[in-house]
């Protein structure tokens, strides 16, 4: 490997350089304003400038800044290069740079390199048919949307984790740093490694003001500053001014410290295979004026280095002629004729400082993680099958069979999978995984210390919102992974999941943007099982965030046994481009189906199971017991039991619901079964005693187009949760298996009279439970040791 | 003002405090593990442990520790402490301190201070039908919930604001120290007025171990921690070690360093009106190991100072009987008998250790924040009514009007109520609130800076989780506020929101915990207005989350216009106990209701516009025309004119929904209209075109028990946006004008063949529509400039 240090910029360089960051910042501007006119070859007149005035420009000329100066490095060491724009609104400089380098023109013809294609670049900015004001999957070399803030951070530590020759700069505004997820992101160093994974140089962008506050590390010392930074573990270097000349020597300057700097420590790291400790990476805090190089004031207010200059820093240009007038001397201030030919192109001693090929960071592979992924090596589940003699015969932890599945690909996938969780890999009963692989760990491991490696590949930290960032970041560059978390703490990243299922619909929708493996949840430690944990952890209610979005980027499975986990889980891994979420129990629960019937179940997504019920071939059954979830699949069993047994001239259907959007019309959803199938399962007018896993309203909202939807009486979650006993957190909501079948009872028409003394003995029951269970602390031996008489029957 | 200096610790008062100390430690051990012989009076038998071993030891003893030394520090300076118990099911140490005490049995009397009430407490716990793990609203004296981490320092600095008596011990664990929402509640003393407000005093617990794992704030260097908390703006006080006795003379130099400290800087403050710089305020960082004081080793695995400590560091101790001897001397190894009398009682000398009356932690009433709640005074809204003449005959921005409304409430609660928001006041046209104050603001002010001052009272910062906790502990602590937020970014708070309905929910049942102000949300810049900032700023989804909670916590309205969100405001700001949210647009739109019409039309939540229709009285209309949402309300409206000039024979109604769960049945929403007046609005069985601001299902599943489910067509968000104009947004969804119309006139039996022609111009204005918007980048002129003609009817 070659050590010699680069030189330092010359002048030359540095004349050129500030004349591609003047291009930058020109097509910056006229993005924001201009709809003609591009080159300001003809007096600016209204009908150039755009009916509305969108966009943000604060942020814009540092990010050109930036851009500008990476260029130089890329060339000079020859690096792979990702930019990660964390700065809201931050769109026009990043279309500004991948035009100037040509990617842009490359992946829209329609948009291309000269005077023509500047003024549709222009136009299409914030316009309707057009592109958005902030790096969004449009934006080539994006992979991070500057849209919600928070994350460009865990997005870059997330794009590094295995991929040792990437390094990404990822710059964060001062506004995005108050965010709690990117607060607790700068711990990302303590899970890099930097002999496998890549590198991360982190540019804090101090501004100096949001959309009309200063920010608080803007007006922090650079005492505290280094303090900060110093205490979470970097090393900071400190780049400030508003002299363009000067800030160009010193970004130069700064930049290849930084470079130097991770180049060597990446050689220590390479060449000794021994854990080092966690070294302490650059970062850089560049301080510059918001809205730099703009108005210095405009109608006698502070623009330049004030939060006034944040999106549009001078109004009305259309019909302010005064306010054209300064719109038309700062375009000009950016001398366009000395950076574009006649023709509109940039002029070639310009194009020759941008990186060639895929080397550009609007070429990337790296931000198009399509081009990059590599289908995961799956075995075949049937390899890790439970056994299943016969249906409810035998008891599983699913979760841990599914553990076993999941040890195999690590084992076939040494590099490009990983797990990701909120410290409850083992809490999940994943612990099988630790057998092939440990917990990525950075730190200091004491002697007693278990299952931590500074090679493991089970990402464990207490956020997860950093769990989830990292997995994004992981995924969006090619690679495959799984995420575990207690299902109601899943909410904590709701918003993050709207945002990547926002992506994923933007990016399936543009050809140049490859699949990229699917983002994959598994919910364990669930609402029905959170017993011991109280009602804080109890909420299922993430699937009816999830159920919003569109129809082709999301899934919900809810497998009842550990086979169809096994399924469901493989499933998932092997899909591209969409959200799957899946629920499943990590106790001792039954085991319903063997393998063979566990693919044939969810395959269809849902079905009858012909021997748990007792209806006749060739008719309809009284009533139709459903069950999505495993709590309520065994709740129900135990209640077609007792219906069996105390009432057997009622005809009892059971069905069972793996994969929820099914439950929707085949409009609403591709796996939506047709109407004619729906109402063979469930029949046209029965009633449907149907135990669900969450909120009762999802099913109502997923079946209210369908025939028999008025006979659907929904059991499930109804926020009547406690610190308790499993068996009686289904009580408390009217799961369990007496309420089921009551409720049964009470649905057929007429049988309430027939049949009350079975509705006695079922009220005699629950009250049994409540006085056993308060004075016990423990669940009714009948119900802990209740097995499906399978073999009875 | 005293200023001599509290006396160090004195052997003997230090040989008390450990004492009482064990006597904390062996109830949290007896309250895991016991249902009998509380005291041990008797050999330990398997009959008197519990069947089920649930709770968490690991962080106890140190919050024990802690609890007891800012018991002495109280008596000494007589100060108010709300002590916040942050780490993860801390509850057995918050309970046993506050039945030491006497807290405990003065609110719960069943639970009495001697034997009998021990065997109960120990029992109780984490038991069927007793209380929950961590500190619950069953605990006296919190108002954090160690359920969901991250929120322990925001809830802290919420508490403080405007209470200048009181200070906050707050104990934040290593776990919960690597949450985002943690990371960032370090800035909250940049918004602490040392003169005006309280104090906190973080005390970060590092015990080393999460769940499964080191933590990362435990394994960091003693010197990064103190660059770290330094460069947060703190200053930091070690204590370290596991020696009790030294331990408790550091702990006990280190608070009275850190309070002495804190006395003198609101000396200098209280003394001085002139705005001082953020001062540097004292934190303490605790080293202690896991599980302190518990078995170091079980079965030869390291329990003591390991994650092994967590929760039940032995378990099985009713089967295994060398497990049960670790645990009874475990508990004797804290002397029982040297803590408590022959009653149970703990001994006279301990008893004096614990504060007086409101002062003890747990009865404090600064965590029972109804005690000291003051009805806000509220202005009448009529005086900041809007004039409508005529309906839809004129613009305002209805949240710039409701801002006039909040001036006054500012000015008339100069100590009690704070507007928060991630730095959108402005950007949500709430900027009239800086007429009467400012944002607060303790770091260095420009000259050219604006609306900033230490004494404002509008808070912004960059992190929704900061806003929403902070306003949660202002709450919790008697006070009142607003959370002003984008709409799609609310979801950011999913789960803090979810935590809080649920404290509401258990604390509601408590008839000690008097009622709190709501919790009010004002969305603005709602999905229908962010055609700007594009498809990242556009979800409705937050109120579907919320729907899902328990109906009388719950409230959702989306007033049409700004009298209707005067009455909505000032109707939420008034209640308790509940979390209302409002969606309510900040652009110029059309005013309908006069303050009269205004406050009729809300207090029913719904109902017909009869000056909008024209259905024939007495008879039944054609088609029902409904909307909820001020965009939708006009797209309804516009729709409705186009309607009765192009259709004038069809028989429109106009209803208008502003309080949305109205919606539900009486025996879903106490708010839930009547069968019979719902379908007076709707009709039994004619169509309805319902245009809607969220999601469509939302809608559904509110309305699918009534009579005319089957007739609702809803359009709402669809997923379908993009940076465009507002129109455009509305037609991408299909919730345009001419959509609507289309959709009447579909829905309405026979009518498609007779008015063709109109479908056939109503297919014509949509193309109309795209070709002008895509070609200019605004609305159609006719679209702008659309007014509803109510002067020609």
């Amino acid at each position: 490997m070659d050590t010699s240090l680069p030189q330092p910029i010359t002048d030359n360089e540095l004349s050129l350089l500030d004349r591609y960051w003047r291009a930058a910042n020109y097509l910056s501007v006229g993005q924001i304003y201009l709809m003609d006119n591009p080159l300001l070859r003809e007096p600016l007149l209204p009908q150039h400038i755009k009916p509305r005035l969108l966009g943000h420009w604060g942020t814009t000329p540092g990010l050109n800044f930036i851009y500008a100066h990476l260029n130089r490095i890329i060339r000079q060491r020859d690096l792979n290069l990702l930019y990660i724009c964390g700065p809201g609104h931050g769109g026009p400089g990043m279309v500004a740079n991948t035009w100037l380098e040509g990617t842009y023109s490359e992946i829209y013809p329609d948009i291309s390199g000269d005077a023509q294609g500047m003024r549709k670049l222009f136009k299409q900015f914030s316009f309707p048919g057009g592109i958005p004001s902030h790096a969004a999957p449009e934006t080539p070399g994006s992979i991070n949307e500057g849209g919600e803030l928070g994350y460009s951070l865990v997005h870059a530590f997330g794009a590094v984790f295995d991929n040792p020759e990437l390094i990404v700069p990822c710059i964060i505004g001062d506004g995005e740093a108050e965010t709690g997820p990117l607060a607790s992101s700068w711990h990302g160093t303590k899970f890099l490694n930097a002999a496998r994974d890549g590198a991360v140089l982190p540019i804090l962008h101090l501004n100096g003001y949001k959309i009309a506050n200063p920010t608080l590390l803007g007006r922090s010392s650079d005492e505290d500053l280094q303090q900060l930074f110093t205490g979470y573990g970097y090393e900071p270097l400190f780049v400030e001014g508003d002299d363009p000349h000067q800030m160009h020597r010193d970004m130069a300057a700064a930049f290849d410290k930084a470079f130097d700097r991770i180049r060597q420590l990446q050689q220590e790291a390479r060449g000794n295979e021994a854990a080092a400790p966690v070294p302490r990476w650059p970062m850089i805090i560049l301080r510059s004026p918001k809205g730099w190089t703009g108005p210095k004031s405009v109608d006698g207010k502070k623009v330049e280095g004030f939060w006034r200059a944040h999106q549009v820093p001078v109004s009305s240009c259309r019909e302010d002629e005064n306010h054209r007038q300064i719109l038309e001397s700062w375009l000009r201030s950016y001398r366009p004729d000395d950076l574009f030919d006649t023709e509109g192109k940039l002029k070639p001693e310009l194009q020759a400082l941008a990186p060639e090929g895929d080397k550009r960071m609007g070429a990337t592979p790296y931000a198009n993680g399509g081009r990059l992924r590599q289908e995961l090596n799956v075995p075949d589940i049937r390899q890790f099958a439970v056994e299943v003699a016969s249906p409810g015969g035998s008891q599983d932890q699913s979760t841990a069979v599914l553990a076993s599945y999941l040890s195999e690909i690590f084992r076939s996938n040494p590099d490009n999978f990983r797990l990701f969780g909120p410290d409850e890999t083992a809490s999940n009963r994943l612990g099988r995984v630790f057998d092939v692989t440990n917990r990525t760990w950075m730190e200091k491991i004491e002697a007693y210390d278990e299952q931590l490696s500074p090679d493991g590949r089970v990402m464990e930290i207490l956020s997860e919102h950093q769990c989830q960032g990292w997995l994004e970041g992981y995924l969006l560059t090619g690679r495959h992974g799984l995420f575990t978390c207690y299902e109601a703490f899943i909410h904590i990243v709701d918003s993050m999941f709207n945002q990547h299922a926002k992506w994923l619909k933007v990016s399936r929708k543009l050809p140049w943007r490859k699949p990229i493996s699917s983002l994959n949840y598994l919910l364990s430690s669930h609402v029905w099982r959170q017993d011991h944990n109280g009602y804080s952890h109890q909420d299922p209610g993430f699937i009816d965030h999830v159920a919003n979005k569109k129809a082709d980027i999301v899934r919900i499975y809810l497998p009842p046994d550990a086979n169809t986990l096994l399924w469901v889980g493989d499933h998932c891994l092997r899909t591209w481009d969409r959200i799957n979420v899946i629920i499943a129990g990590k106790q001792p629960e039954p085991q319903w189906l063997t393998m063979e019937q566990a693919v044939e179940h969810c395959e269809k997504g849902m079905g009858i199971w012909p021997w748990a019920g007792n209806e006749q071939p060739g008719s309809s059954p009284d009533v139709v017991m459903a069950c999505a979830g495993d709590v309520p699949t065994l709740e129900t069993m135990a209640a077609v039991d007792l219906l069996r047994q105390w009432l057997p001239e009622l005809k009892v259907r059971v069905v069972n619901v793996v994969d929820l959007l099914a439950l929707q019309t085949r409009e609403q959803h591709p796996h939506g079964l047709e109407d004619g199938a729906f109402d063979e399962i469930f029949t046209a007018d029965k009633p449907v005693v149907f135990a669900f896993h969450g909120y009762p309203a999802l099913i109502h909202r997923l079946t209210y187009q369908r025939n028999n939807h008025r006979n659907f009486h929904v059991k499930g979650f109804n926020e009547e949760g406690t610190t308790t006993t499993p068996f009686d957190m289904t009580v408390l909501n009217e799961l369990d298996r007496y309420h089921l079948a009551q409720e049964a009872i009470m649905r057929v028409p007429g049988l309430a009279e027939k049949a009350s003394e079975v509705l006695d003995k079922l009220q005699e029951k629950l009250a049994e439970h409540h006085r056993w269970v308060r004075e016990q602390g423990e669940d009714l031996p009948e119900v802990l040791n209740w097995v499906w008489p399978a073999s009875a029957r």
